[in-house]
Formats: structure tokens, C-alpha cells, sequence
């Protein structure tokens, strides 16, 4: 581990980190609340940014566990560093405010504000927007620090992150990748911001809805999420909360007019028939209950895109699901749509090969001598890769148990506390029983805070985290 | 696949079946109840095993495939027939019987029965004799045939069903090795039935408890279980359902007086500390429930062994537990207790395996270059069990779920589905809210009953049945 560089790379992104408060100062300017909230967390933000820049280093080799360390880290720094404007002003504890953050930068969504209509709306907007830079944040680690580990050796383990097409390779450098994923990504929030303005929603709901959607976050800006929204405005959401979870290199090849390698990929054709599958479900079993086909639908659709792309808004009630949809949804919430998007969750390439994999061992039986290997958008994958997406899962199933088990101990009943635990450790935010995380105790809270992070990090690096300090 | 010779030892399997109809007749004549419900079935086994036998066979080689096949259709069509003395008894329709008999083969434990005190005698004994058979089955299944397939170059999928010393390995042939096995196995059995009949309990209950608790199965004498036994019937039923729950090759050893190897055995170590563990967080949540605290950790302990061992006895009300007992219980069902017993589950060896796996992958972070194998019970683990262990975990995930989809069309929360779900699957058949299986739908019986054959026979072999069918 080169601390040194590490600590000057985190610095560089603390200063970036000062000027992204440039934005919700502009807000409390317009609306006249206090800048104070701002000023403080950028000045900190800034003043240690600075002061780690000044490290001096000699090497400037870069790898992928140096890559994991600056991503884990600067993620935790920015979290605490940026829950500071709502202590500041006072709107909830320490801990909340973490949670709220986190939740935020983790693109997740569960909120523990049980009255979001009477914040400033200036932190309302640090709170999207929260989404919208944990998005980014997102795409630059699964796009740019991951393929890097493909280079290394020792980080085949989430190699499975990013299967299929690379724009890692089809452009020079990283640089120029971020800079193309960035157009997309931006590029994708404004066109929802126009369609939303265009539907009749004021400026700044359009504003921080596509930051939500972006991210595929959730933070809402009513109480009741996008309920009370016209019929237009949810189809525009639901519609952009599929796309934000198709894998980007989608894009970027529809960009190039690649189109025939785009429309060919294996992960979106699973994610868009399990979509479907999804939505048809519930259609069926929620008819009865809503009686209006075209609001079924509606619901359906817009739920459905939702929970499978770890966004988190909702515009009815979740609860009337009978346990054959909940089945579902929770499953939906833990897999989740396209590596390579903004979402959270397993991912559908995990999915994908670990069903191939069982597939390939069970053919075995009866054609011991054949030797298989599994392709996925038809390159195939080393067995390095298939014998870690396996090891991800248990890793992925023991920690959501770890987590549950602390929660549990809250004593709310089982279900519950399934709910709370999927949908933050998969980034979803909405679930079932539980309108607000404030219910939730101080302790609970600090490890579903940790269970986003690790989640939104694809678990190792968290992990290497630990275990680097412990072993050096 | 040979067929023949397959369809020749199902033919000796049903002979021998039909001679076990033998034991509940004798229970008829003593409590002067019906024949009719015993000699139709053993006819139907008789005639059909002996049309089998005499098919005529060339190769006399044996393969694993071979056994599996032979395993998956015997057990299918042992329960169809054991089924029937319900039938014709009148005592349940069908379904409810096969249920019933998959339930007592599979040693689960899982009844649809609302008042088994009302049942003849002999249909009583007839349940339990089906968990005494059943636990000599996977045995033989466990013990023989698994060992077969290590041999067997397309069957490494099952080799970590047995780490450590094997008694196959120790011992001459098969048939030895089966014969020590059911030495043991009745040996402790009937231990059990003289302590019980030593401390007050009569005959046929002490026969049928031991038999229920040498298969780790489940079914009891009484509407409440065992709650109106005396005190010292519970603790020795406590202690042999956590006996029954190691290795018997740990057995094996200790009779040739190795015991050196015997409690050095990893597995053993793995599941006294987490049977310590589950049994002191019972205590320290159930105290101020139950109040005295004698109860409380004759409880603890009672409860505790009888879901680890997947054996499904109670003694109390196991619905006061809170949610983090509960989600350690579930935790316990799907892991159960030692391969190589008559435990349901994945199996602490598996467990024990797959964590190895992850702490190995993990430490490559920080050394990519080490090479490290996985050890167990002082072995090298090969890469293809390592592999098939984790396939295993996938695919005992996927198909748990696939169950729960069906069954959660029954409309019963989300909960109650999943203790159902699991608790068949497990094969332990206590569960938290069902007290009884006739609530479900025909179709989730069905599946459930598919569950718990499936966990049964640790899934492949079961499913290599149907591929096989469709493969040649």
C-alpha cells in the first residue's frame, strides 16, 4: 500500500468535494436561507483537502488496492463531511444526519426525515443532489478503478463487475472514459429535467427528481414521493429509472451507432425480460386490489422500475402487495438491473454467470468428460472469475445476515427487519412496513450505514479496507 | 445410464421395504387395530420389487450416476407406497399422506396432522418407523453411495458431503461399512429407548421418540410434542438430538478407541461452539419471558439442538422467541449440524468450506502472489469441491426460493411462508406461527414435499434424475 499517494489522491477529491457546496449555497441564496450550513463542511472539506495535496510523493504508480483504499475512504470522509449541513441547521442528530448521507451518496434513498416538506430548500437540494454526485462518484469506481483491477492480479474478484464491451478499451484513457460517461450520465438527467419541466413540475422538483433518478436514488421531495405528480410525470420517472439501469457501455456503443452490439447484450436482455416478468406479476395480483387497469399498470410499471433498479420512489401504497409480489421484490432488490449503471444489488451479470455456472456443473453429471467454459456476451469467463462471483455471493448473503442480526435485535418482527436491511444493503430505499428509518435505533443505524456503503462498494473494497490496516 | 441393473436394485430396495411393513403389523395385532392399512402396501412393494429383481443384467459395474438414480426413484417411490396406511386407514386424503411420508422419510417432521393423539397406534408407530427408516437410508445414501462418487470422475459435486476420516476408508467393503454404520446407529437408538423407559415413559412412546430422534425427524406421540414429559425424558432427548447431529464417523472412531482423532475432528469443534453460542442467546432472551431459569435452559438447550439437528421435537412455546433468536433459528435450519449424520441442511462442512474460501480470497488482496489451499479436517481441499461447494450454496439459495414463490401464492405472510419454506427444506419441521402443514394448498404440499426430498438427498442427485431423462 502507497499511503502517500493514496492520502494525496484523497485530498485531491476533498477539494473537489469543497466546490460540488457551491450548489446548494446557490440555492439558499435564491431562497434566502442560511449559507453557514455550506460554508463550514466546505471550508473543512477544502482546508484538509489542501493539506493532504501537499503530501509529497516520488512514485506515481497507481494500483488497484491503492484504487479501493482511496474509493472506501473517500467515501466515509465525504460522508461525514457532508451530513454536516443538516446538523448544522439543526434538522436532525449526528447520527441521523450520517444515515441521511449516506443514504444519499450510496444513491439508496431511505430517509429518516419523517416531515421532508418543511426543510430548507436548500438542504433539500444538498440532499438530491447528494444522489446525483454518488452517482458519479459510482460510475467513475465501477468504470474506472475496476477495470484497473482486471490489470491486476490480485483483484480478479470484481472483475465480474464489468463484463462484456469495456468503454475502458475503446477509448485511450481514463480520462477520456469518465469524460464520455459523464456526458451520458449528465446528458440522460437533463433530458428527464426537460420532460418533467415539460410536463408541468416546477424547476427545482424536476431538478432533484432526475438527480434521484440519475442516481437511481430516491430521495423524494414530498412526503408522499412522486404520488401526488401528474400521470406524465411518472411515466417520465419510471422510464428513465429503467434506463439509469441499463450498463452505460450501452450507451456509449448507441453513441458510437454501434447499435447491433448494443441491442445484443446478454445482461440487458435477461434485466429487460425479468422486467417484464416482474411487472406482468404484479399486474395480475394487483388488479383486484386497485381496480383501475390503467393505475395497475401505472403502478406496476413505475414499482416495478423502482425496486429492480435500487431507485426507491413510489406514488402508492407498496403495502398492498400480496407475499407472492413481495417474494418478488425483494428478489428484484437484492439482484437488481445492469452492472455498469448507477444501481445497486447483486447485479444481473453476477446472476447471469452464477446460473450459467450451476448450469455448466449439473450438465457434468451426465457429461463428466466435456470441459465447459461459461461465456457471457460471448467472451468467455475465466474460472477465476466464476469461482469469485460465487465467492461474492456468500460474501453478499453473510453480511446481509450479520446486519440483520444486529438489526434484529431492535425487536421489530422478522419481516421488517428483512425489509430494512435488503433495502439499504441493495440501495434501494423503499420497502415494505417501513415509511422512515428514524424508528430504528442508533446502533441499527450505524450498520445499515455500513451495509449502503458496502453494498454501493461492491463489498471487497470495504472490506480490503480493514484488513489492509490489519495487515501491514 | 444403465437402467437395467438400476431398475434391478430399486426391485431389491422395494423387497426389503416390503418387509418393514412387518413391524407396524405386529404393533396392530398387540393394540387390535387393522391389518389391512399394512398388508396392502407391503403386497404392492413385494410384487413389484420381485417383477424388478428379476430383471436380467450383464454388467455388474455400478457408477455413481447409477446410485443416484437408484437413491432419487427409490426414495419417490418408497413414499408413495408408505403413503398408503393413511389412505386406506381413512386417516387423510392423498396428498395429505404423501406429505406426511415424505415428511417421515426425509426424517423432516413437518405434520398435517391436527390431533395425532386420535390415530391408531400402529399408524402412529408407522410415522415414526418411517423417520427410523429413513435416517438408515441417508446413511447408507450419505456414507456409500456419496464415497461411490468420489471415485467417480463426474462426481465431485458431492465430495464435500464427506471431509475428514471416512469410515469407507477404514473399512473393507461397503457392506462392513453399512453394517458398522447401523451398529451405531441402533446402538445409540436403543440407549435412548432405555433411558427414556428408565425415567417413567412407556414403551411404544420410548420407542417411537428414539426413533424419531436417531432420524432426527421429528414426529411425536402426543399433540404438544414432548412439553408433558418428565424433565429427565427432555434432557435425554436434548442430549441424543445433538448426538445424533455429529459425524458418525466421529462414532466409528471413538469404537476403535481413536480418540485422538475423534475430538480433533473440525466439524465437531465448529458445531459444539455454535451450539453453545445459539443456546446462550436463547438464555439471555427467553430469561425474562419464561421467568424461572432452570426452564429457561432446559428450553434453551432443548429447542436449540432439536432445530440445529433439523429433528423439530419442541418442548414450549418457541413463538415467544424475539426477532434475534429468530433469525438465528432459521440461520441454524439451513445450516444443521455435521455432514455424515442424519441431519437435513447445508452442512457445517460446507459452511466451514465456504467461509475458508472467502477469508482465502480476501487475504489475496494483500498477498496476490501466495498461493494458499483450503484445509479441512487437516486435508487439502481440492479447487473443484471448493468450487461445487460454493454451486451447491447457489443453487440451495435458488431452489429455497423457487419454493417460496409457489408457496407464497397461498396468500400467508411473508414470514409464515418462509418458515414453512425452510423448515421442510431443512428437513426439520418445527417451525415459528405453523403448528400444523394442512393449512397450505395442495400445490404448495406438492412442492414442499419436492423440498424436502430435494434437501434430503443434498439436491443433485435428485436433479441429475430429470436431466438424466431428458439428456439420453
Amino acid at each position: 500500500m502507497r499511503r502517500k499517494i493514496a492520502f494525496k489522491f484523497i485530498g485531491k477529491v476533498l477539494v473537489g468535494f469543497s466546490i460540488l457546496f457551491l450548489f446548494p449555497s446557490i440555492i439558499a441564496i435564491i431562497y434566502r436561507s442560511s449559507l453557514i450550513p455550506f460554508i463550514i463542511p466546505q471550508a473543512i472539506s477544502l482546508i484538509i483537502g489542501l493539506l493532504l495535496n501537499r503530501i509529497k510523493v516520488e512514485e506515481k504508480n497507481f494500483f488497484a488496492k491503492d484504487g479501493f483504499f482511496i474509493v472506501s475512504l473517500s467515501w466515509i470522509l465525504i460522508s461525514i463531511i457532508g451530513c454536516l449541513p443538516f446538523v448544522i441547521n439543526g434538522d436532525c442528530k449526528f447520527i441521523d444526519a450520517l444515515f441521511e448521507t449516506v443514504s444519499g451518496f450510496t444513491t439508496t434513498g431511505a430517509t429518516i426525515f419523517k416531515n421532508v416538506e418543511a426543510l430548507d430548500k436548500s438542504i433539500l437540494f444538498w440532499r438530491s443532489f447528494s444522489h446525483f454526485i454518488g452517482g458519479m462518484g459510482v460510475l467513475a469506481f465501477v468504470m474506472t478503478i475496476i477495470p484497473l483491477a482486471s490489470n491486476d492480479k490480485s483483484m480478479h474478484l470484481l472483475k465480474a463487475e464489468m463484463p462484456g464491451p469495456k468503454v475502458a478499451k475503446l477509448v485511450p484513457n481514463m480520462r477520456t472514459t469518465l469524460l464520455y460517461l459523464y456526458l451520458i450520465y449528465i446528458g440522460l438527467t437533463f433530458i428527464e429535467f426537460i420532460l418533467l419541466l415539460i410536463g408541468g413540475m416546477n424547476v427545482l422538483d424536476s431538478l432533484l427528481i432526475s438527480f434521484g433518478t440519475a442516481g437511481t436514488g430516491g430521495f423524494s421531495v414530498l412526503n408522499n414521493s412522486l404520488a401526488s405528480y401528474s400521470v406524465f410525470s411518472k411515466v417520465v420517472v419510471a422510464l428513465f429509472m429503467f434506463l439509469f439501469g441499463v450498463n452505460f457501455n450501452v450507451y456509449y456503443l448507441i453513441l458510437i451507432k454501434n447499435f447491433k452490439s448494443a441491442f445484443k447484450s446478454e445482461e440487458l436482455r435477461v434485466y429487460a425480460l425479468l422486467y417484464f416478468l416482474a411487472v406482468i406479476l404484479v399486474i395480475i395480483n394487483t388488479l383486484p386490489l386497485i381496480g383501475n387497469i390503467g393505475e395497475t399498470i401505472l403502478q406496476a410499471v413505475f414499482h416495478v422500475s423502482s425496486f429492480m433498479t435500487s431507485t426507491g420512489y413510489s406514488i402508492g401504497d407498496v403495502n398492498i402487495y400480496p407475499t407472492n409480489c413481495r417474494v418478488v421484490v425483494l428478489l428484484l432488490m437484492l439482484i437488481s438491473a445492469c452492472a455498469g449503471s448507477t444501481c445497486g444489488g447483486f447485479k444481473i451479470s453476477r446472476l447471469v454467470i452464477c446460473v450459467k455456472c450451476i448450469i455448466r456443473d449439473l450438465r457434468k453429471i451426465i457429461y463428466p468428460n466435456r470441459v465447459e467454459a461459461i461465456k457471457f456476451e460471448g467472451q468467455i469467463v475465466s474460472e477465476e472469475v466464476v469461482k469469485s462471483t460465487n465467492v461474492f455471493l456468500f460474501l453478499y448473503a453473510i453480511l446481509i445476515i450479520l446486519i440483520m442480526f444486529v438489526v434484529s435485535f431492535d425487536g421489530y418482527s422478522l419481516e421488517t427487519t428483512m425489509n430494512a436491511v435488503f433495502t439499504t444493503f441493495a440501495n434501494v430505499g423503499l420497502s415494505f412496513k417501513i415509511n422512515n428509518f428514524s424508528i430504528f435505533s442508533d446502533l441499527s443505524k450505524i450498520v445499515m450505514s455500513l451495509g449502503m456503503l458496502l453494498g454501493r462498494l461492491e463489498i471487497f473494497p470495504l472490506i480490503s479496507l480493514f484488513i489492509d490496516f490489519k495487515g501491514k
